[in-house]
């Protein structure tokens, strides 16, 4: 029979290679969402956000992920995209489009894009156009539209899943 | 070539039936994640959620979802969790523990009740004692340890994609 016992500030696996996605969001309304989605990558080992215009992070909510994740912040996304797609990353938009797929059955590349949208209008049509593929969650009742924070996480939390990486340390779970 | 047009207002696929899914909620310090939960339980048509203690709810967070999702509040889960056990239903705990297993491939049940821990002490030996079962999203990086919101609305989005539930209406996606 099991035991479960609370395990506080578990010594986390590290990861063997850095991961390779990277999120870029839009111009965000609230910089309380964009320190949540930053806290989240560093707790999924991911190293790279993308931001825009006025960005900037609450360090109370991003915690640790203020220090450990590489916070760039460009005037505009479209350029940004372009080089990583030269790159070889794959642009995968978050949204509800027309010709989008569902999560729960997306096979992620590992050289990913992932991009957020703006709490209020999305991903506009400017980054609509930079996309390679558009990934989104099925609803299946009100209020039809997940945070904005929280449709990121979960889209991070997918990637992970289906990469989960070789761990090198630390205990594993 | 795909083309990618925003849907605004996307009419939901509609669940043929109910979700088999209850979150259960200890006693949280925050009534802004509880109503994040509540809108994250709305939108993936999970209609029941177990609060306790001085919980209540945003409105302007949770939205539509707390009026969609039946909000019980009981002034302590263990009895609760009894019942829904007796109910046959299987309780999920998540969180860092002893004999845990990694949510990248854990196995739900359909009857499930998923348990959430208070931000900061999380789960307590009294709910712990409770649970079948403890699932744990691996941590690959600092802070280590996710928003309370963000985990349980990963563990919701786990739960619905293996469960994604036979729809009936709206548009599929």
């Amino acid at each position: 029979m099991p035991h479960f016992a609370h395990i506080r500030h578990k010594t986390p696996s590290l990861l063997a290679a850095p991961r390779e996605l990277i999120l870029a969001c839009a111009p965000m309304r609230s910089h309380i969402n964009l320190s949540h989605i930053v806290r989240t990558c560093g707790c999924f080992g991911i190293r790279r956000v993308i931001a825009c215009g006025a960005a900037k992070l609450h360090e109370r909510i991003a915690r640790d992920g203020a220090e450990t994740v590489d916070f760039d912040v460009h005037r505009s996304l479209p350029p940004v995209l372009d080089r990583l797609r030269a790159e070889g990353f794959q642009l995968v938009g978050l949204e509800q489009t027309t010709d989008s797929e569902n999560l729960f059955s997306f096979s992620f590349v590992s050289k990913t894009v992932l991009v957020i949208g703006n709490e209020r209008v999305g991903l506009e049509a400017d980054l609509l156009a930079k996309l390679d593929r558009v990934a989104e969650i099925p609803m299946a009742g009100l209020p039809h539209s997940l945070n904005a924070a929280t449709s990121a996480s979960i889209a991070i939390y997918e990637y992970c899943r289906q990469f989960p990486g070789v761990t090198c340390g630390g205990e594993s779970s």
